[in-house]
């Protein structure tokens, strides 16, 4: 079963199954560019921060637990957004980031190394 | 002869959930290489052939698929069978390479969002 393509523009929503029978190149780089937006301990530690909070977190309230710059957070928070694995709301001067519900099943899906079609 | 390689301080075998309540710094770590391992177009390529292949598949015949030096893939292979996802074999000259039975499902755990303890 191919993902469907929700966001075409976005890395999660472009990916096919890795155990995909076709896999072309641009499908390849995609799914390459998505688990590389994950594979930085920044990046895992906001994904963290984000599925254990019960509601969208401020870039603001992300800059302690990550021990960073708020520059270097929203870098990391930009690409993790353009992956298509948050989602972003801007509340006045700050934005405030929250896990797309469907990020978790989609990342999985990708894995499903039982998938044959 | 198999080598079975369980490594408990295989990245594989280390990672807790990204959801986890409590995740250490060594955690973070762990996850974080093991996604950078995948997040590489050659290791997705690989990951999608022997995903897509009924039985282990040998090194040299994993050259020509994927356009790259024999050295070039060993080193690609090297590292998905450190990260814990691949099984080698060696048979006389040639190593053999398959997925490990429950790589898909680990990294599938290891992403989901639900996950709270």
């Amino acid at each position: 079963m191919r993902v469907t393509q929700l966001e075409p523009d976005s890395a999660l929503g472009c990916c096919a199954p890795v155990a995909a029978q076709e896999l072309s190149e641009d499908e390849v780089e995609a799914t390459a560019r998505l688990f590389r937006a994950i594979g930085e301990p920044a990046r895992v530690r906001i994904l963290n921060v984000l599925a254990t909070s019960g509601e969208p977190v401020c870039v603001c309230n992300l800059v302690e637990p990550l021990g960073l710059t708020q520059p270097t957070v929203s870098h990391h928070l930009k690409t993790l957004t353009d992956s298509g694995l948050l989602d972003r709301e801007q509340r006045g001067k700050w934005a405030y980031f929250s896990l797309k519900p469907e990020a978790g099943a989609r990342l999985a899906s990708l894995l499903d190394f039982k998938e044959r079609s």
